[in-house]
Parts: structure tokens; sequence; C-alpha cells
């Protein structure tokens, strides 16, 4: 795969990349195991001290009354959305045109559990209130991705939050959080994990992509719900005999990073000024309101890719190893993780000098 | 859990387990990374060549043109069905009464593909040829569990499965094999895992029952179809961001077990002498065809647990940690492994002696 893309080839090789925790190699799970006894017993199909420890864990972080550990997310949601659905006997759910479950999980929602998607506001926005107001189709469940990732992981103001959430529940729609990125925004909103999913019935947290494990999701809402879920959890293949390698993986980056989270934000707005200075970059949001943001720049990809590469080559700082072709340009995905801190300042801003001035060179032609 | 099963406790304190390879402790993974390097980058969603490297290798041993790695065989199995079906254009599939789909899945293919299952043969034995032809309802897909593990494991004459192989061939009746425990019938057979492969088109073997890896699961068929099948893991939540921590494990056991059936395969039938020459006890199948049986004793229950839990403590040799009602009596199922042949042989002896004493005691009043 990697072969096809010159870009990653050269990022990879780069002495420090701005995005990310560290290199996704066995070494994650090996940091865990040094220093973890090798007597503890494993979890079994869901029981047993390594599993029930952590699953508590995250109910009391998230304020709910119970969570489970799944395998991933798009298992872990499609069973909260089918839940909801049959709980109430209507089987629509709504959610934003560019939600994960609705345009990286193949369909489904459709394919799989005969669940119609009514898709709110547009690739360009966020779903408002007035949205969900106007709303014409019954559905059993809305859910709200936080940050919305495809769109630079924009979020909403919290009051709206708030409203939709009052509104819902007057209305008797379930409300769902696909809180893959919760702990990256509760800087921004100034509130805990708790106070946020406390507007949700559901919610589901990524165990992988802000903490940095090496998978797996969990998914709380109340007792009576969590516990029905372990039927569909077993359905779909994810009741394994042994998920201890994710748990353990889990529970020591969430201790290792959750309180950093303000730090990636701080970073994350930094690196951004950086982005806009630079001639025909913009990044989405303006000012980012979590670790992360993307970067759109108005150039042909295949410039922009040859300038990437000279500057990795000649200043060993990687900005990212993957750029995708839009209408007006390209852009990429910026997501701030341990990486960053450890960039000399000074060498940084040598890289964004020498970006400016490539593709002034392309602009002047 | 185990608080519940006083039996469980004192089998986990014993020095010795006939069953089993070890405890499933965290050190089943640390003994795997203590000689792997970590700088081995991690799969990506299914790519890369730590996922690639042993799916390969699978493709190879069961003589499949493509194999495909899933977090379980729940999901493996349930999507080669879904498969079939959907090709076929007949949801329905036929199996036998307790093959582990019907009786451990929770109605996965009724609940969530709404594909009805025709069952075969009865709860006492295998499917037959007859039973096959016999069959009136149109079926995509026939399963076949090797060895049929809630009898005991155990297995057709080979000549009944060419002849049942052909017959659906004949017929345009896929016919898929849940070889969860695959490796462990070869020896009885004397044929290689791709000869009995050869007769089946798509085929699931588990990688932590015989050899006891940490949890996953390889389906393999031809080259379409499991490429086709890479779908429907990403919709049931399986194609995880990293599946690295089972698929190392999976390929170090395989590795250091998979040779060792035949031992295991002697095992077996000389740990079943032992069982069936005590009082009111008789082993299923009487002289076992792979590294499994099912113990059957005459006797209530409470009284088995006592006299066990008693020899577990005189003895330090546990024979089973789970015992179960059954309408005449209790059983339990016995799965030979590395641990069998650490146990010195006259200490084992002492522990029949005393079990037939024990029963013999009870059934004399």
């Amino acid at each position: 795969m990697s072969k096809k893309n010159p870009l990653l080839e050269v990022f990879k090789q780069t002495d420090y990349q701005v995005i990310g925790h560290s290199n996704r190699d066995v070494h994650v799970l090996k940091n865990v195991l040094d220093d973890y006894g090798g007597h503890q017993e494993s979890d079994i199909y869901g029981s047993g001290k390594i599993i029930e420890d952590f699953q508590e864990k995250m109910a009391s972080y998230l304020g709910k009354e119970a969570a489970v550990f799944y395998p991933s997310g798009t298992m872990a949601q499609q069973i909260a959305l089918r839940m909801w659905c049959d709980k109430k006997g209507i089987q629509k759910v709504a959610y934003h045109p560019l939600a994960h479950i609705e345009i990286h999980e193949e369909n489904v929602l459709r394919e799989l559990h005969h669940i119609k998607s009514v898709l709110l506001a547009n690739e360009n926005r966020l779903i408002t209130l007035e949205d969900v107001v106007s709303m014409e189709e019954d559905v059993a469940c809305l859910l709200l991705e936080l940050p919305q990732r495809e769109i630079g992981g924009q979020l909403p103001a919290y009051k709206t939050l708030e409203e939709i959430s009052i509104y819902c529940r007057g209305k008797g729609i379930k409300l769902h959080l696909d809180g893959a990125r919760l702990y990256e925004i509760l800087p921004y909103y100034q509130k805990s994990a708790a106070e946020i999913c406390s507007l949700f019935d559901t919610v589901y947290v990524s165990l992988y992509k802000g903490i940095g494990g090496i998978a797996g999701a969990i998914l709380a809402g109340d007792k009576t719900f969590m516990q029905e879920s372990k039927v569909w959890k077993r359905r779909l293949g994810g009741d394994l005999i042994s998920l201890y390698p994710y748990i353990i993986s889990a529970n020591y980056y969430f201790d290792k990073r959750v309180h950093k989270m303000e730090q990636y934000y701080e970073d994350s707005k930094e690196l951004a000024v950086l982005f806009n200075e630079c001639h025909t970059i913009s990044t989405v949001p303006l000012e980012p309101v979590s670790n992360m943001f993307h970067v759109h720049i108005n150039e042909e990809k295949e410039n922009i890719v040859r300038i990437l590469i000279e500057i990795y080559k000649e200043t060993g700082i990687g900005l990212t190893g993957n750029l995708k072709d839009i209408h007006e340009g390209c852009y990429f995905e910026v997501s701030i993780g341990d990486n960053y801190a450890s960039i000399p300042k000074g060498e940084l801003k040598k890289v964004f000098k020498l970006l400016n001035q490539r593709i002034l060179e392309i602009a002047v032609g």
C-alpha cells in the first residue's frame, strides 16, 4: 500500500512528526507490558477483573451507570443505534452526512440492520437545533459526532448541545454521542466528560484515537441498556474470549494522556496559526476547537506533494503522510498528540518559512 | 463469577492440570513479545506485513487461495454463511442442532441476518450423508463442525465427508467447515489440513482453541470471496485499526503447537482409558478421535464436586473446573494440550484410583 504513496514513505522517515503520538508499532504494546505482571488472569468472554475494573473506571469517567468494552467503535455504535430503534419500534436514525457511520462503515445500518438514515445539515456545516426541530421524519435516535471530524473537527456551541438535548428528551428522541474524540473537546468546552455525556442517552468513546491505545471502544449508558447490549456484542462476534491486550493498553494510555488534552489543544491552535500564515493555506476551523483541524491548500496536489517531500528531506520534520485531492486544491488532517511537543520550535518555523516560499514560487509561476 | 464455583477455585490452585496448555493469563502475551522486535509496524485496517504474511501462511496451510484474519469465529462464520445465502438468493443454511452457531451465538443468523436454520441429525449423533440427501428444504449452505464438540468431539468417517462434499457440489449447496478445532482432527484422519479443506468451499479455524493463542480466527476460501468478505468484516466492526496482538500470538503458538496434535491425540486416548476404568464413568466418544472428549459420570453433580475437590487437594492434580448437570448425572469436557505431558504418571494413576474408590463408596451407600 504505502509504496504507492511516496509522501507517506518520506514522512515515515522524518526525525520529527507534528501529528500523532508515536509510531504505530509493536512498542505501543511492549511499553504497556514491560511494567505489567504476567500473572494477571485474562478476561473470559466479558467477565473478569481486568475488563470489569476498566469498564467501571470508564463508566465513572463518563458519568454513566455502566460501560462495556467493545473491539471497535463501529461495532459499539451500530449496536446502540439498533437497540434504540428496536426499543422505539422506529427503524430510522438521524445524523450528519459526513458522520463516520455514514461514510466509513460500508452502509452497515442499511445492509445489516435495515435501518434508514436521515441526514441532517450538509457537508459544509454542523447540525443545528433548527435542523433537528424541522426534521420531518420520526427517528428513534439522533447521533451527534463531537467533534465533526470530516469538517475539521468543528463543534457546536455548548448551548446548542443543551438545546438539542432538551428538545430530543421532550420528543422522546434518543440522543447518542459519537465521542470517538470526546477527551479532545473537553478543553474547548471547559466541561468534564461526565457533564457532556449527561446530555446524551448513550455514548461511545475511542480508546486509540486521542489517547493512543491499540484499538477498542467503550459504549456507556444506563445499566439495563448496557446489559442488553452484551447480547448484541456476542451476536456480532465482539465477545472475544480475551480482549485484554486492548484493555490493558487502553488503561495505560488513558492514564498517561487523558490529562494532556489541554496541551494538545493549545499546540493545535499554535500550529494552525503557522499554517494560516502561509500563502493559499487555511485551516478548518480557522481556530481549532480541539487537537485536530484540517489544512486546505489551494494548489494542485502533485505540486504540494513535491514541495512537502523536499521540505521533509531538508528539515527532517514531517507534516503529513496523506494529502487528499479536493475540487479546489488539496487538504490533509492534523491531529496533535505527544509528538508535537518534542519538535524544536526554531526548526518548525523554518519548515513553515520554506513551505510559504515554495508555494509562492509556484503561485508566481 | 468464579466465586460461585468452588470446584473451579480449587482446580485453579492445583499444581497440575490435565487439560489445556497453561493458565490464560497475561504471560501468554508476554511470552510472545519477549522475543519480538518492537519496531515491527502495526497492521492498519487489515493491511500491512504483519497481517498479510500471516494470512498468506494460513491460506497456504489450509490449501485455499486466500485467508482473512477475524477477531472471532462468531464473526467469521456468520459472514461466510450470509455471503453464501446472498449469492445463492436462498436465506437458509443447514447444520447440526448442537453447532456452535446454534447454541452459543444468541441467534445471530435469525436476529441479524434473517437467515433460517435447518437442523440436521439430532443431539445424540452426527450428520450423515442420508440426512443431507433427504433434506427437504433448499439451503444455500451446509455447515459441518469437525469435530462436533458438544457431543464429545465426534467425527464422521472420512469417506462420509467425501460423499457429502460430492453430493453438495452436485446439488450446488455450498459446504462450509466450522474447523475451530481442525488441527486437532488431523492425526485421526491422517490427512493434511489442506486435504480436508479441499472438500469445503469455505473454512474457519480458531487461533486460540487447539493452538492456545489469545483470540482470533481465520476464514479461508477463494480469492474473490475472501476479498468481498472484508466489506462485511468492516460492517460488523471487525476491521480494527490494529489486530496485531492477536496475530503475533496466533503465529507464535501456531508454530509452537501445530505439530504437537499427534501427541495430544495419543494423550487423549490414554486419559480416556483411565476415565473409562472408573465405576459409572464413560467417555464420549469411548475412544477419542481428537485431543478432546466428554466425561460422563452417572452420579449426582454435587457428590462428584465434593469428591473432585477432595482429590484435587490431596493430589494437587486437577481434572476439570466445570462440571455440568445433565438428566443422568453430570459431565465435563476434556481438551488436551501442553499441560498433560508434565504430570507425573504415577501421580495421575493415584488420582484415578482415588476417584474410583470414592465413587464406589457413594454407589454402595
